[in-house]
C-alpha cells in the first residue's frame, strides 16, 4: 500500500500553526481575517510547488487541482477548511486540508497519474465564529444556501461575507454546484471515542440526526419564606425532574443516543422566590432518524407527565432538525479497504459535528476519515493529535482517494 | 371585649391607597419619594385630629404618641411602614400602621386611658426596593446597622438616604434605640397559609431562621455532538438530581422545612455544550436553629455523594446565616388572649418573610398579628385583603396592646 510522507505532513501543521500563533499554542485564524489571508498564501505558495491550479468560486471557497489523465472527468475533492475559532487549535480544519496536500504530494512523488482529476478545496468561513452561519462556504456550495444570503451576512462590526471577499480579492469565477465526482474529508474527531478505545483511524459512516427543542415550564413564582411546600408550584423542582428523566432518557437509548441541557434560564430569578417561569433546551442526537424521532416522542411524554402531576405549564417547541446524514455506501468501503488493506486498528462511527462533509454528501458521494485528538478535546489551544495518528489518517485518505479516482497506468 | 371601628379602617385604608395609586389598582410609595411623603403627610394629619404628638429619630422613623397615665414608662408600640414596592400593593406595611393608628381612634372613642404611653411607628424604608437594605429603619432604631451606614446607602440614581432625609425635613431629634417596653405589629400574612386554612387571624410565635448557601458545579464542557454519554461530566445533569434530592429533603423536614432553589446559572453556556460550570442557590428555612443546622448538614452530604459519583467538583458556600426569631412568650401571650377571647378563628403561625419586627424582637418584647391576604398574593397589585379580617386583626391588636399597656381606670 502506498504511504504518505509523514514528516513533511507534520512539519506543514506546525507552519501553518505559526500563522495566527497565539500564546497558548493554538492559532487564531478569523475566517477572511488577515491571518486567514496569510494562511491561504502559504498553503497556496505549497501548491504552486507542487504544480497544482488554483481556483476560486463566488463565495470564495479555494479548490488546488491536479489534473486527471481524463481531465473532462468530475474530480475527487478531498479538503477542510483553514479558518479557526478565535482561540483555535491547530488541527481542526487544517488537518484536512494539508492532508489532502500532502496526498496529492505523494503522488507527485511517485509520478502517479490518477485518471480523474483531484482537488483539494479549503471552505470558507467553516467555524462560524466571524460570520454565521457555521460552514458558509460549503452551504453556498451546494445549495444549502444562497449566494445572496451567505455574502449578506455580517460579523460583529458589520463587515459583511461580500466585502470580506473583495477586500481579499477572493471572488473567482468557479461555479457554485458543479458536479464533484465524490468528497473525501479527514479531520480530528473532536471526540473522546477512539482515544478510549485505542483506536487509530474512525471510518465515518455518517452524521447524527439532531434535534433541538425548546421547553417552558410555568409554575408559579411566589415567597420563599411564606409558602408551604405542598402549595407550591415551582418552575425549578419541576424542571429538575424532567432532566433527571431526560439523563435516564439517554440511557435507555444507550449507546448512541444523547442528550443534552445547555441551557436553562429562570425568568427574573431571586435566590428567594420560588421560581415561576423557566426555559431549557434539549440537544437529542443519534445516528437514526426513526430513533431520534422515537426519542423525541418518548421526552414528550416524560414531560407532559411530569407537569401534570406538578400542576405545572409545559410548551416544547421544535428550535431545529436535521436528519441524519448517511455516507456514501461506495465512498465508505474505499476508506475501510484502505484502512484494513494498511492494517491500522480502526472502528466505524458516526460524526457528532458539523463537517462541510455533511454539505457535500447531499450532492455527492461522500466520506470522512477521523483520526483521534487528544482527550478528545477540540475548539481549543490546547487540541493536539498524535504524529503517528496524523501520518496513517493522510495513508488512509491518499488509498481510498486513489481507489476513487483510478490509476491511470 | 373592646372592638375597633372597622368601617373607619377600612376607609383610611383606601385614603391612603390613593396616594401613589396605579393604574392597576396598586400603590406605588418608594422609600423617602414624593408619594411617601404625601403618603406619611395624610398620616400625620389624621395623628393630629387623634391628638398624638409626632416625633422622628435621625433616619426617619416616625413615632406618633399617644400620652399613657405615667408618661414616664416606656410606650408600647404599634406600626409597620408606608412605603411600598414600586408596583406594590395596598396593605403591605399600611395595614400595620393603620391598624396601629385605629387602635388610638378607638380608645380616644372610648375615653380609655392607658398606664404606660402608646405609639404607633412609621419605619423607614421597609421594602428596600429603593434604598438596601430592607427593613434600614428599624435596623439603624435597633441598632442592627449603623446610623452612618444607613444614611450612607445611595439608590439607583446615587441620591443617599441622608440626602433625600434632609430634603424632605424628616430627621428628628428622638434617640434611635431608645427603650420600648413592647412592640406590636400587625401586618398581612404575604403568604397562603391562613386562607388554605381558613383561619381569620394568625398568631404569630416568631420568625423563621434562614440561611442562604451558594453551589458551584463544576464538570467538564464538552460538545453534545461528539462525547458519549458515559465519558461526560455533566454539571447541568448533576445539580439536577442534586435539586431533585434537596426537593426530597423538604419533606423530610415538613411541614416547617422550606428549600427553594430560586437562581441557576450556567457559565458560557450554550445548547450544544454539555454545561462545564453551573452555579445554584439554595434558600433553607425552618422555625428551629437546630432543625436548620440539621437541614444544611443532610444536603451538604447529599450533595457531595452526588458529586462524588458522578466525578463533579462541588463548592458550597454560606451567603447569609439568620437565626430563628422567637417572639416575646408574654407578648405572644397577650395576642393569643386577645384572639381566644374575641372568638375569632385563629392559628400559630411563624412568619416566613423579613419585618420590621424582626429586627425590633433582638432589642425589646415584640409580637405580630397576622391576617390572611388573598391567594397568598403580596408585593403584587393585585394584592388583597377581606374587610373583615383586617377588622378583626385591629380587634386582637387593639386588646393585645390594652392587656400590655395596662387601663389607667
Amino acid at each position: 500500500m502506498l504511504k504518505i510522507d509523514g514528516a513533511r505532513l507534520w512539519a506543514s501543521l506546525m507552519d501553518m500553526a505559526q500563522v495566527g500563533a497565539t500564546a497558548r499554542g493554538g492559532s487564531r485564524r478569523l475566517a477572511l481575517s488577515e491571518e486567514d489571508r496569510a494562511g491561504r498564501e502559504l498553503f497556496e505558495g505549497w501548491c504552486r510547488d507542487a504544480g497544482l491550479s488554483l481556483h476560486r468560486d463566488a463565495v470564495g471557497n479555494l479548490f488546488a487541482r491536479r489534473a486527471g489523465e481524463d481531465d473532462s472527468l468530475d474530480p475527487v475533492v478531498m479538503g477542510s477548511h483553514l479558518d479557526t475559532q478565535p482561540e483555535g487549535g491547530r488541527f481542526d480544519g487544517v488537518y484536512g486540508v494539508l492532508a489532502g496536500l500532502e496526498v496529492l504530494r505523494s503522488l507527485n512523488d511517485r509520478g502517479i497519474r490518477t485518471r480523474r482529476p483531484l482537488e483539494v478545496a479549503v471552505w470558507t468561513n467553516e467555524e462560524g465564529a466571524r460570520f454565521t452561519p457555521a460552514m458558509l462556504g460549503s452551504a453556498a456550495f451546494t445549495g444549502a444556501m444562497a449566494l445572496d444570503a451567505a455574502l449578506a451576512s455580517r460579523d460583529a462590526e458589520g463587515v459583511s461575507v461580500g466585502e470580506a471577499l473583495q477586500a481579499l480579492d477572493w471572488q473567482g469565477d468557479l461555479p457554485l454546484g458543479r458536479r464533484l465526482d465524490a468528497y473525501f474529508e479527514a479531520h480530528i474527531e473532536q471526540g473522546p471515542i477512539l482515544e478510549d478505545n485505542g483506536i487509530d483511524v474512525g471510518v465515518v459512516t455518517g452524521g447524527q440526526a439532531i434535534r433541538w427543542l425548546d421547553v417552558r415550564v410555568g409554575g408559579q413564582a411566589a415567597h420563599a419564606g411564606t409558602t408551604p411546600m405542598p402549595l407550591r408550584h415551582d418552575a425549578m423542582f419541576g424542571a429538575a425532574e424532567m432532566i433527571r428523566a431526560l439523563e435516564s432518557l439517554a440511557q435507555r437509548f444507550a449507546p448512541n443516543g444523547l442528550v443534552t441541557v445547555g441551557q436553562l434560564e429562570i425568568a427574573k430569578s431571586s435566590r428567594n422566590t420560588i421560581a415561576g417561569l423557566l426555559d431549557f433546551t434539549i440537544d437529542l442526537r443519534h445516528h437514526g432518524d426513526d430513533v431520534i424521532a422515537a426519542m423525541e416522542q418518548e421526552a414528550r411524554v416524560l414531560l407532559a407527565d411530569i407537569a401534570a402531576r406538578r400542576g405545572l405549564a409545559l410548551e416544547i417547541g421544535v428550535h431545529w432538525v436535521s436528519p441524519a446524514t448517511p455516507f456514501d455506501a461506495d465512498c465508505v468501503g474505499h476508506v475501510r479497504e484502505a484502512v484494513q488493506a494498511l492494517g491500522y486498528s480502526h472502528q466505524d462511527i458516526v460524526s457528532g459535528a458539523g463537517h462541510d462533509a455533511i454539505h457535500l454528501a447531499r450532492v455527492c458521494p461522500t466520506a470522512m476519515v477521523f483520526i483521534p485528538c487528544v482527550g478528545g478535546l477540540s475548539h481549543n489551544e490546547a487540541e493536539d493529535v498524535i504524529p503517528e495518528q496524523a501520518t496513517q489518517g493522510a495513508d488512509v485518505l491518499l488509498n481510498a482517494v486513489l481507489a476513487r479516482a483510478g490509476r491511470a497506468d
